[in-house]
């Protein structure tokens, strides 16, 4: 696995242990990790808290607001704020785990990059380690049942 | 015009002032007001700070995360991120000013609430004093060129 989406389940591991839907994200560029954390509706009351949002809104300060050549790894496809989100910060990769058919906005729902008007659309690799990603997510909610 | 709207075109002006594109939001529940800002883009060099999240982010903590029953009034359509943000945050419903072809994700674009898996989908009411709000925008980048 890559050592980044290694790290991106490492901050979805955490989440969990916080009591957090387990979802973690990486930011990297030239190989250095800008920013790493995980989802943090729960901790904060506030549903926009999404570990990508995290990462980004960590790491555009640092960089002028500028995110070209960053990659994204995350654990699960973004959902449609987080995609927007993505092509706002002009992202140029993103990695992600298990597919979201119910909330993702990628692949599903919104497409966010799939329209005219989206003016940024980073590459996208999806499924990564998927039956991991997957699991960990299973694992959460059959706990909290 | 709308006591809110009034208030929102107010934070929109603010930002054309610091320098920002001339957005503002202003979240209500009950005829109170919660929360109200305008765009932060550039001040914290962050693609995320828009009006709309800004305000959802303010508002949510101290709402335990809840926004059901809260009313957004904004001066231009939302783009997808912001769409998505709202949708998260259970919003009521939502009046906004100028519709954005170009960046909207409510009635243009990805159209963020009209997808089986958006799991929430606010009452919209767009195109509220549109006039005004369209020129605020061109007024500020007619300045900038």
């Amino acid at each position: 696995m890559s050592r980044f989406m290694s790290m991106a389940f490492e901050q979805a591991e955490a989440a969990a242990q916080r009591g957090e839907v387990p979802v973690g994200a990486v930011l990297v560029r030239d190989g250095v990790v800008l920013a790493a954390d995980g989802n943090r509706v729960e901790q904060f009351s506030d549903p926009t808290q999404h570990a990508e949002m995290l990462v980004i809104r960590a790491a555009s300060p640092i960089n002028g607001g500028k995110l070209d050549g960053c990659d994204l790894y995350v654990t699960l496809e973004p959902c449609p704020m987080c995609a927007a989100a993505i092509s706002l910060a002009r992202i140029r990769r993103i990695y992600f785990g298990a597919y979201d058919p119910k909330g993702g906005g990628v692949e599903h729902g919104a497409k966010v990059f799939d329209h005219p008007t989206c003016h940024h659309r980073p590459e996208v690799f999806g499924g990564l380690d998927e039956s991991r990603a997957a699991e960990l997510l299973r694992a959460f909610f059959r706990e909290r049942r």
